[in-house]
């Protein structure tokens, strides 16, 4: 008995559902702002305020304003205008380093020990708006099991567009019920959904901090709803 | 002191490379001409049939007379006029069964070891003409240690065309001359140099049997010259 029958491949969003992005990329950020003595910015805001501007970057690549741009490419443009909001100026080295804070981000206490018990049964890979190479850095650094790298850049779609995720079973030889998204936001499994991909919901109820008003709950019925990556291993038999 | 300076990443030529897959493809052909009773065809000679066809089936969507279409489906056509050839019948499962043994080839002994090697100081990935699935299910199954899997599909362009190269680079972030290209084949190793890449030769003397003629010694002064992998992770000072 598994809650997803049928299913070959476990494909998972990865900002929020596998990794901390909020408390990595405040501790990067810690540093930066000491190093420029603006100890008045708090490194979490700063983080929510980077990441308040990574849909509408995505939005001028889904609308078609722009040519399919990678997310290192937006997350540094993004940062630019930051820094320039904040009147922080930093050298190219500096930036670089600080851009790159969402290759170091660190996955939740439960993902990779899941993705291990997962692993045996699935084909394993992030299927992200992050960029290859950021997401391939993040896997090395912090030893996260992916079979391969997918995702926006391989689809040259950014979620949540059907084509990221109906591509993304092609490039897998599968149909899309043989395929299921695993994601903490329900927006993200309902744009699966309506591909054909099966859906499981896992809980990550700290991602926005203690105050996180939203996917506090599965809104829809989900072919599997758990707790961690743990706990979906056991519906699924793993 | 290192034959590679300022090389960040390692990229792999694979078929020949990193696998054997002349034994690997007659070990799979063997049993399944075995089930048709046609011990009157040498899987080794089945083998070379099948991939003397593989060069003209990419050359279709090198000239753009054919959108980019990935191996597995090339590979299946191949098989299928191989068959044919033969006046074999076999129904669909069996042919996809034999059209995955690419997916199923084993690496060279000195393969892994020096991969393993090689790793805490390079990105490593495939920079094949294998689709993604094909090389992301060869290295789930023989723990080839990839942090990324590249190549065709990701770049959308067939080695030895320029772009599959020059775009390998700019998905890693890297100017070309940080990435270098470990190959056995002399004309893959130009065409990378070309296009602004690093070589690496490494000797693979019988990919094509013990009468091999090709690819017995570097045709050029490549930037690394070795015997296997480990030689070349020596070289390297890893």
């Amino acid at each position: 008995m598994t809650a997803l029958p049928g299913v070959q491949a476990l494909v998972f969003d990865t900002f929020g559902t596998v990794v901390d992005w909020r408390n990595g990329i405040a501790r990067d950020a810690r540093s930066f702002l000491a190093r420029h003595k603006r100890d008045d910015i708090d490194p979490l805001a700063f983080a929510d305020s980077w990441r308040r501007k990574y849909q509408p970057a995505m939005e001028a690549v889904r609308s078609g304003a722009r040519p399919f741009t990678r997310l290192d490419v937006l997350h540094r443009e993004n940062l630019d205008a930051l820094l320039a909001d904040h009147d922080i100026t930093a050298d190219e080295a500096e930036r670089d380093w600080l851009n790159r804070a969402w290759h170091r981000l660190d996955p939740w206490p439960d993902a990779i020990p899941g993705l291990l018990r997962l692993r045996p049964k699935h084909f394993l890979a992030p299927l992200s708006n992050g960029n290859i190479l950021l997401l391939a850095n993040m896997a090395k650094r912090a030893g996260i099991p992916w079979d391969a790298i997918l995702g926006a850049e391989a689809a040259q779609a950014y979620k949540p567009q059907r084509e990221a995720y109906t591509r993304t079973a092609e490039i897998l030889g599968l149909e899309p019920g043989q395929v299921a998204l695993v994601a903490a936001h329900n927006g993200d499994l309902a744009a699966a959904r309506k591909a054909g991909l099966k859906t499981a919901f896992v809980l990550r109820a700290n991602e926005h901090g203690k105050d996180q008003a939203t996917d506090l709950r599965a809104d829809e019925d989900w072919d599997a709803i758990a707790g961690s990556f743990e706990e979906l291993a056991e519906q699924l038999g793993c």
